[in-house]
């Protein structure tokens, strides 16, 4: 049973320079889903930026096998990544792309990694939201050496989930909710409010227009509250 | 250069059981993106609905080396699906099943197989229509073996692609309108207008609720001609 | 039941062109059995011949997993080529090259895609005579852009099975032929008549020197004529 | 520089039931080595034991890509485990079952996953240290359900690296330890003292008898801490 | 140098029960080309004969990695068997079972493995004559213990290989023949000297119909002399 | 039933030059193990050391399918080999490493593969001495040749198993005495007697510091026999 509004994030704490070793990294609990990120910075971009003076940022994503309540097959033993995970990978990485300058950037490479210790829905947005607060740590890292001079990030961007469950739009939906959502939908924008991606699903009945709209003004909401977040643990 | 209205679809063609071993098949052409699929029909269910009485219809996809300009490796050659192919086939599957009664199909599964000869943009979208003109086939076809006698199609589903190109919303972008689109959304809607799936990318900057809806209105134009052409092309 | 004389062959289509983007292109269709091959160029040669002046035709062979009367597992999801096709795709390579002045092509690769979109027998050679075809077109676009200034290609090349069923010899086997012969031979030979390829074997019982000569002199009938069509299709 | 004594173990925390959702789990920190394990319980033994009335605990064994100094290929895109990982967890196997009364625990499996958040040396073995309280917590639970009513638990086990380094033989690695070693050995022992499992390596010069009685005797009081740890842990 | 005569064989060994476990067995030796033949019985039939009555031989093949002169990568470390490993291994079972009555086998396989330890060409062909001693050493073995009372083999089989060499045809190329043979072909013939399996391949120039009746001639030569080698070594 | 005295080796056959392609080889006979060794010298340095100056030896191990009482799945088949494949292949490796200076070797590769033709126990301790052997002669090919000019191998090195078999602390495992051992050694020493590797596990009950001195023991009179061995093999 939800206890909070309908428009009512989870509790969020961002933990940034959770990982020791990592040039950028944070630990993002919202609610019970806990990402460890961290942003591994790597002197060569990919051979197909080579030369064009340009960098890159790329996410992986993972779960350990008992982040979830039952036990999943561990990918490096089943020799392969999910299509979920390959899905929301490649969602993650675009999401951050969208507010790096590229060419400020050099041609260097981010490697966002995302891994789930414990799930209960909501790990590719939260993956998004704390990853902009390793990546901003690992372009800090880059100043303070001296490797970037300009600005490589454009703007803040954080995603959340939204749904309708019972009838009722709601906003950051858990496990439980996200089961039972007719539509489900993933929004991620950028500080300034602007759309980077959009992911609505009918998982029972098509949703109108006047129901997406709504679920985008949650959305709308709740980044916004994300953003605050981010610039408070990043100490802007 | 465009030559089409911004709101026109490319020259649309569907052949219904162009293939003849296959229980539904149909040739999609969307311009010079050509799509064969098939649907086979499977007498057991996936094993997550043994005894459940329901049963699935799941899509695979798969383009020819050479269906793009340059030469790709082939997937069975490189040993993988790509994650690209992987998003895709799901997506499929997916809106496919947002009309599909699963119970009244019963126990069995049917596989909707997408493999592009030629593409030019929007591949994924020609899959969505043209694999619904195979799926209402195969249902046919049970229907005339006795397999099933309830309905068990609720409705047509359909696809399209749209974007903002030079700074103006087109519906239905080609190959080259996709690679200079700033915005590029996927729209998959049912007959009766009720949206399935959405998906929507900022390529360059990010866009506002405003273009957004923009497309939106674009892509419900264009799916109701794609469900004509279904309907033409079915006999119904 | 065949209603073709033992030493006809099925009728025989050529559509060199079908594919809008690779550099030679043919649609073959042997009867019911249908297969696109392209031919692509690809401007670095293998390194195993790095340096030697000389480049190389390759083949990769593949079957829409509804080409088939029983759906067959996509060969990419599975995460591996068969047997089979391998075996097939190192043939259809090996026959080609048979004809190439590997010297005249120069530091190059031409590769050979083989799709079948239908089967009914046949598939391999079907994917020789019209790989020729196809190679023949991109070795003409080679000689346009002035890639290649000597002859490259030696002679024609195609292929043709035969096989011995219900005790009579007969050329050409459809697919329920070739299930029920109990010998099955495949023949690849030049426009000059020169053998290439010669793959017999036994499914049944043991077969004769002289049977066995009987099946080779239906091949070349049949050899003869599907290079006057490939002659007819490149317009020679 | 290492400011610990030479017979001195690096600050110990064990955190049992970190994880939500595990039947067993625990966050080991030995200094700098940060491991989650959880211990997950299934209602399935494997098939070689089946019908023996028997069950079976094995492990899995990871470790996130920027765990380490450098960031490492992460093994599910890999598409494979290293060799190194599967020694691990083979070794992490064999020593928990060393302990347990596979024929109490009847026929069901208990599966350790070892995730390495943060590496400094000394991995595997305190993935076994605290594999043992999940391990314990998860039989904690059985016996609440009644799933089992018979001890399943035969004693502690425990396990600790020594090396020597610089010429003496020290207690408890870190990386930087680990990585100037001449000889480097991992024991496994039970609560009891009797040895589980030895393996020593000399990685430069060979080892004498002498040393290596050294190296076993650091161990024994090492591992004693390390079980009077375990017990604190769980509360016995 | 040659220092046979054109229609002379490489010196023959035939070990049968080489291996100590297998029910049947055979070291083969052509010259300096070795291979290691076992054959085991299971006890099950593959999945697409259950229920039939019959049974199945079928055969596997690899070269130790330094059976060559040059080293050649492993194929268990390179994850995948190469095509020419998947095509050998169908010739040596189609071969094997083209003298196996499979109703008098009953519903049960015999795995013959064929394991090359030193190579100079001819493995193939040495795998098929030696593969027939060891299946019919497992066959004996299957009467002795009454699993089998009808007579399970027809005939004998046994292949060899030749070619066109600097001109002449010759018998039973070894390695450094065949790689400078214009032609190359292998044979497989049974005890009545039926034909099981033809392949001919140009490696240089095409052949013509009387090169390759000469090649025919010579090894049904060779391959009489290789079955009176395997009643030898039968003691039949 | 063990027939030899506790302290006693299996007869040992060691086989220098056993194949007719690599630097070095020995085929080790063991009582009914029987392994397969060989050296190839490759004239280039795996990448972590080039530029450094220094050369690699590595190991690679199989078995094939049917050295066993029961055929294995052939791991090529597979697609991977097993994990204990790899713990063993690492062993061998890291054993011979432990007697060779790799600076006198130069920026070189040697690698050992071990395959074992037949089984009965002891198949990694036997890869270490006959790969002692194999790689002492690739040594001596070196020196021949004149790539080398200072001392490659710094020691012999040999390995060997015991364990406590119904009570009983014995030397030289065979299989049935490896199945039954409560506990289970391999040790590997040099000429000269230092202690290279041990590797001690209970397969029972736990095993005490007295029982592994007289494993030890054992252990330090069957390498010194196995050491002897290996000079009158190599004509030392």
């Amino acid at each position: 049973m939800r206890e909070r509004a309908p428009d009512q994030l989870r509790d969020i704490t961002l933990v940034p320079g959770f990982a020791k070793h990592a040039e950028g990294s944070c630990l993002v609990k919202c609610g019970d889903t806990h990402v460890l990120v961290t942003a591994s910075l790597e002197e060569t971009t990919p051979s197909f930026l080579r030369g064009s003076g340009k960098g890159w940022v790329t996410a992986e994503y993972g779960m350990l096998p008992r982040a979830t309540n039952t036990r999943m097959r561990r990918e490096a033993a089943a020799g392969k990544q999910s299509g979920r995970t390959q899905e929301i990978q490649r969602l993650i990485g675009r999401s951050l792309r969208a507010v790096v300058d590229l060419a400020a950037l050099g041609e260097r490479q981010i490697i966002i990694d995302c891994d789930v210790l414990q799930a209960d829905g909501g790990t590719r947005t939260a993956s998004i939201t704390g990853g902009y607060v390793a990546l901003a740590q690992a372009v800090k890292f880059m100043k303070m050496t001296g490797a970037v001079t300009k600005p490589v990030l454009k703007d803040h961007v954080a995603a959340i989930s939204c749904g309708i469950v019972a009838g009722k739009p709601v906003l950051d939906l858990d496990y439980s909710e996200d089961s039972t959502a007719l539509t489900d939908a993933n929004f991620v924008m950028t500080g300034a409010g602007g759309l980077v991606e959009i992911q609505g699903t009918a998982e029972g009945a098509p949703f109108s227009d006047e129901e997406f709209a709504t679920l985008l003004g949650l959305a709308r909401k709740g980044i916004g509250e994300l953003v605050a977040k981010q610039k408070e643990a990043l100490g802007e």
